[in-house]
């Protein structure tokens, strides 16, 4: 297969045949995480440059470890040390890092559009690990290659993603990515939260959440932020723990059902302490995941990306 | 030898057998580190994740040019750019971590215990690089590797531990080692920060000051924290230096004597500026000999050690 | 040729016989940077410390990638993570530091002659990354490359240094380069930024501006740190800009005239913004050519440089 992007900026860019090319891909390496020592530099001689304008744990130690392994230069960059606050440009201050010959820039930014504006005006692969609440585009394929390397299949799979849906980038992202491989996706939480525009992605509204629960083989519950009671969406976190959490998980005779979340998960808010630990938990190999699948996407970008 | 750890969380935990080894292999990476260029790739392909969440400036940069050296992709995690601000678990944030399948964790944390906590649920090896008042095993390793050095033996050696021997975990783990190899140890300073514990780790306690140096081979004095003073434990910063500094070391005919420091310094606090920059000063040198045990030890643990 | 120094501290140390060797060497890295993968591990083995006590954006980035392109090991070290809050001092930070086996210093300060200081008592070549008001000896090599690069010549070329003389490292680095090669250099802008001391470097001083802008084929400008208008230098941001910012370049018939700008630039104040976008501005080829200088500056010092 021919790769046509130069870019991962959104799901919504990808057809189902190019995710299952990126997810072989991420499949490959993730075997390949099992084994130590682990190192692959196909991608030896190339820079990668993390931009991360917001706050980050996973994502950034994930991508830059990832770029490790495939033995890229990684170089860290983020706003404390920087020359953002000496009032230059942020378009300046990019291309200023893009012609010190970063290969790949992976960014995040709390603003929607930052990657792909980035895109137009330099010569690099741009990566978008995160855009305001918009998108987050390997978040979504590595909880693809979770749930493919748990059933199979995407096609005559139902998940179900519950919460916060209005303003996650994640979940914006995992429904684009599902829809496109044929899964169904039904929504489901404070009716706060259930965006009108669910329906434009392609999933369903189903209230109560135990209904959404009950219709689901993935159940995918999103991070609660707390600072969206203060704003009204909820009344309390002990009331959106009693409505709106899983406590359980019905199994339904004979057929898997799994439990996903990003992280970091609330316990004892989202969900249950209890489940995280549980086996139909795949909490922690969606990390894991998300490794295998950062590796995929900057192998295919830098030696099959179309080039400036 | 086979080495029969997964960990190394104190030195409590080692034998004198396994110390040796330890500083057998430390001694070769010593002479090593004298080489220009210098390589030694054998953890090529494995990870190193550095979890310090107290300040540190040469630990961490110890560790971290030490994993280098060997081959190691290292990836620095500190709290600031955390999602520990999120209100994850901290127990979360490690085993997500983890699962990004690091091979070493090397951790500093101001609570006591943290990294045995850690060690009991994530699969990777963790190396304790200080834990409140606790533990600081590489500092101990690297003392006895300077001392080892300058004398070639431990048994029939006095060395005297002098200042904050109560709120330190070097003294701890350095008094832990140097009794494990037969020296003695004698401990002194401020009565106030002498612990009823140095009886229990098998030092002995003699004052004054002037009486524990004349006894010993190996003068070893501690940081003082300039806080402890609000605290009560001593009156003020000069008569600190008064009663309890170091201001000239008398020779013993004939016999070699020494003065080691964990650093930094306060010059003129526990020490005066001249016998830091004098002959007897191995202070230097402890940092070099730092350098080749973290070096020892993340091979031993990664190539060696049991694994989960 | 022999390369007989061991630190690069500052354009005033370097004949026009040692500035053509790096800037040679720096024109082939500039070649090598084009290609993709690029990977030149000539100092494979060697460990670069950045040693970044003022905050840095381009600078320290640069110097990262050089090392890492050269093979290096590159390890950052700044204010916040330091012991220096500790109250150890400076000088003992640093010489520990360089006791962890560090080749290389790179070392940007904001006290005039700290590089230069910590070079006379640490083993290990120190790179000057920019020391307060004094020098800032890679940025007037990247300069000189991009000048060589456009032009071919330095003897006969005309260049004007229009703004902040008085309080700019980079202009007195460039200067004391420009006219070692045998440039002509004026130096404009507000009388009260031409530095008594222009004269002393060798530079003209001439007013008004349009009128150097006129006799110079390279117009470079300087960076105005909008904290001098508090201190008087200047009245307001849009006077300088309207007196002294430039806003066209008159074409000079057939001759090549060019823009440069050591960056970030304040679009509007110190030049219009049309003119940055130009055809006539070097100002991204200049960060492309700091990357390539600083490789040629850690080779030549690494594997050339007088050692201790």
């Amino acid at each position: 297969m021919k790769w046509v992007h130069r870019h991962l900026l959104g799901m919504r860019d990808l057809n189902a045949r190019e995710i299952g090319y990126l997810l072989d891909k991420a499949d490959g390496y993730r075997e390949f995480l099992d084994l130590a020592p682990k190192r692959k530099p196909v991608l030896e001689g190339y820079c990668q440059l993390n931009l991360f304008l917001e706050a980050s744990t996973r994502t950034r130690v994930s991508f830059e470890m990832a770029g490790k392994l495939l033995g890229m230069e990684v170089v860290n960059f983020s706003t404390n040390a920087s020359s953002l606050r000496k009032g230059e440009s942020f378009r300046d201050t990019v291309r200023t890092l893009a012609r010190m010959k970063a290969d790949v820039f992976v960014v995040r930014h709390q603003s929607s559009g930052v990657p792909e504006y980035l895109s137009r005006f330099i010569p690099c692969h741009v990566v978008n690990a995160g855009d305001g609440l918009r998108e987050h585009p390997t978040q979504a394929l590595l909880d693809l290659l979770t749930i493919r390397r748990a059933f199979g299949y995407f096609s005559g799979l139902t998940v179900a993603v519950i919460g916060d849906v209005l303003h996650s980038r994640v979940a914006r992202s995992l429904i684009t990515g599902l829809v496109t491989m044929g899964s169904r996706v039904v929504v489901s939480g404070p009716p706060t939260f259930a965006p009108p525009a669910a329906a434009s992605l392609g999933a369903e509204v189903v209230f109560p959440v135990e209904e959404a629960v009950a219709q689901a083989e993935v159940i995918y519950l999103l991070r609660i932020q707390r600072e969206r009671q203060d704003a009204g969406f909820f009344p309390t976190v002990k009331e959106y723990s009693r409505f709106f959490g899983l406590h359980r998980l019905p199994l339904k005779d004979g057929e898997k059902r799994v439990i996903m979340h990003p992280g970091p998960v609330n316990r004892g808010v989202e969900i249950d302490s209890s489940l995280v630990e549980s086996e139909a938990s795949l909490i922690e190999e969606q990390v894991t995941c998300g490794l295998a699948v950062r590796m995929a996407v900057l192998e295919t970008l830098v030696l099959e990306g179309r080039v400036a």
